[in-house]
């Protein structure tokens, strides 16, 4: 928890209490404090006498050497980035739990059979870059690494440091910090033999129920999408509703209709993102650009959301200029793809037998209940590892269940429970 | 219609056909395209041989003296700036009208009692400096002078030259382009004996009738607000419908509403810029600002479509978040607000002969129905003449009633029939 908030004076965000690690972060993919905090990374794990590896999408992969060597080490790992206004958990946790884990090992002189690395993954949050685990994607041969490294940031994310330049591209914004290495990114390159995560549950199961850890079995399914409504420039004051073809309008009703369509299957649709042109207090927006971020717990019903929200949309579209103004237009492109994924009963089966024997001797009656299989909400790098090595990960519990927000925590109390369950399953997986 | 044409080259924007003049316009105000025009316009006036003020907003004046030098002019007025994807009709007709009429009186030697003036106002449209018509209400004392000077420009107005840089006030931006004069902005500095405008009507009306002139009598009434709502930043993947206070969909309900409640009372109700923060596909936005335009017929009718909406807005604010999250609050400012306007009637009359005088020789059977009395739906610097002098307009068509757009156009026969009716206006005036 030391290392945790120390590693957070890099980026640290809105405050919004007195102590000084009530603040959140800001501390977006491949910015200066992103660079901060990796060369404190390093040296830490230099420092714990680990082999550092840095690939061309910046991965970097610290290895505490086993007594074999032909076998890949298993690894813990999460990311460093964060949401523009993020908190000091989401992902900080996971990798600060492989870094506590290690000097753990060393002070109990604990040997494995192979080696145990911790994994920073570049830009899992897909705020700066909008494609999330993009790093743990090109690793695991899912995205290419073309498209990620000309891969353009998002120009309006707040407090970028290079707002009024061209935007960056991945792959110049990890030369400009020099964090392009020469690796190539891939599972072949850099195999593991497993990938553990911890990481704050972000949802409010674990706290509102009381319990103590989550046995993450699963991630639910979804897509982000780019979408541009065409209308027609047109003068506020003069032009009847019947007249106008007017994309802001147009956007709103499908904003409201994306909801009710996605409730009714049990899913969410959200929009983060949404810029209109030409921007002028009188006059009618012609063009509306918006993300839409589609989730399900099954991959199937995200595609169903998405192909009732396509014929909806163009109906709406259709029915804006009704009278001499035109009807709008939208266009939908994909930009990331992320079917429901099953974790690694292997590793599931470690992470459940290591939380019962951490959560054993609480003061509760009933300890077993302190731990619960899990679904996850969000997208998370072992969504990319389980595709090509055993997978699984752990949350731990986080106030209200808020996330992506500065005011996101988690006690110092369930970090150090997250940790040394996470520690335990690594072991566990070892000497399998 | 040559002047005019030529006057575009400083700001000429999208193309939307072949020929050379098949532009739009983007000459946001005092911008450098507005610096060239307004050099030019001097230039011009010069060469008329008119004696030239500029004021403290940057107002052009140029008048052609009469045989009394104790009395003041009479106007023809209107503006040079444009909306970021505007035309070349809306306020440039109405200068060039000016310039075109003193042309035709220097030809014919016609003599005035009072000199007769042309005034370009700065900052009609309100698209960079988000108040319409800020200059001639300076002018009229119904804006003051340190609120105008003060004014930031809309940072993500399209076409900015300065969007990099900390946004510019008008008065900064005056200095910059060398327009910021020293004569007081009041009418008791530069005074009027009356003030005319030429104007394309930016409406359907007179081309869906195939009228040709329309005598102005009155502007609707309008109000412009700027809105914050304020929710809740949090995860898009994990936070259920119930636990959100998002921002954009508390917008996206109040923007279908605003609609259906300005449209009962048969008024408007528009919004043509949006920012959200934090501006990132996986985090539902805790922050939403927007502009909101309502108009209507009578000042009564827009402050009830107001007070109506104020209370609309705070429901649906107070019903997002109705779990766990948060729910949203609203903030309402007023920016601008211009009540209905009835025009003068010496004006109206003498608008109303002149009309039927040049329309005389059409050759149609009843030239008495090429002309209607008509009401802007849209603002102009009338408006704030209007307070202090006697004040009208003349409307002309324009192709599809469109205008705040690139394609907005009037014929050359529409232009040179609106530019014979204000010329014999004011000499009609000057004569009364
Ligand atoms: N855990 C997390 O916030 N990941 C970002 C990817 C997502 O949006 O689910
Ligand atoms: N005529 C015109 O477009 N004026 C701008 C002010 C308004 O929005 O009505």
């Amino acid at each position: 928890a030391k290392d945790l908030h120390h590693s957070c004076q890099w980026g640290s965000g809105i405050r919004w209490g007195n102590d000084p690690t009530d603040t959140g972060m800001q501390r977006l993919a491949l910015s200066e404090e992103d660079k901060s905090v990796r060369d404190w990374f390093i040296q830490t794990m230099k420092d714990l006498k680990c082999d550092i590896t840095i690939d061309e999408m910046g991965n970097i992969f610290a290895v505490r050497p086993g007594r074999r060597k032909d076998v890949p080490a298993t690894f813990i790992g999460s990311h460093l980035d964060t949401q523009p206004t993020g908190g000091r958990y989401d992902g900080i946790l996971g990798v600060l739990s492989g870094v506590e884990a290690l000097k753990r090992m060393d002070e109990m002189g604990l040997e494995t059979e192979g080696g145990v690395g911790v994994v920073n993954w570049t830009n899992e949050e897909g705020a700066r870059f909008p494609v999330s685990m993009i790093a743990s994607g090109v690793w695991a041969e899912c995205i290419p690494l073309s498209k990620a490294h000309n891969l353009k940031e998002v120009p309006t994310v707040a407090s970028l440091p290079t707002a009024a330049s061209a935007p960056e591209t991945m792959k110049s914004a990890l030369e400009k910090i020099h964090y392009l290495g020469d690796v190539p990114c891939s599972y072949k390159s850099t195999p593991m033999a497993a990938h553990f995560e911890l990481h704050i549950e972000q949802g409010p199961h674990l706290i509102s129920a009381g319990q103590r850890v989550g046995v993450v079995t699963a991630v639910q399914a979804y897509r982000w999408f780019r979408l541009k409504i065409i209308g027609r420039d047109t003068h506020t004051g003069t032009t009847a509703f019947e007249h106008r073809a007017d994309a802001l309008y147009a956007f709103a009703q499908m904003m409201v209709r994306a909801r009710e369509v996605a409730a009714a299957k049990g899913c969410l649709a959200s929009v983060g993102i949404i810029e209109v042109a030409p921007g002028s207090v009188n006059t009618v927006p012609g063009q509306v650009s918006f993300s839409l971020d589609i989730r399900g717990p099954e991959t199937e019903l995200v595609v169903e959301v998405e192909k009732e929200l396509r014929s909806n949309f163009d109906k709406i579209a259709a029915a804006e200029g009704a009278g001499i103004g035109k009807p709008c237009r939208v266009e939908w492109t994909l930009d990331f793809d992320s079917p429901a994924v099953k974790f690694h009963k292997d590793c599931i089966d470690c992470v459940q037998q290591s939380a019962h024997a951490v959560v054993a001797d609480a003061p509760v009656a009933d300890t077993e209940a302190l731990v619960r299989p899990i679904m996850s909400g969000a997208g998370h790098d072992s969504v990319f590892t389980s595709k090509r090595v055993p997978t699984s990960m752990i949350f731990v519990p986080c106030k209200d269940g808020l996330s992506h927000h500065p005011e996101e925590f988690s006690s110092a109390d369930d970090c150090a429970t997250g940790a040394s369950v996470i520690l335990q399953a690594v072991v566990r997986y070892d000497r399998k």
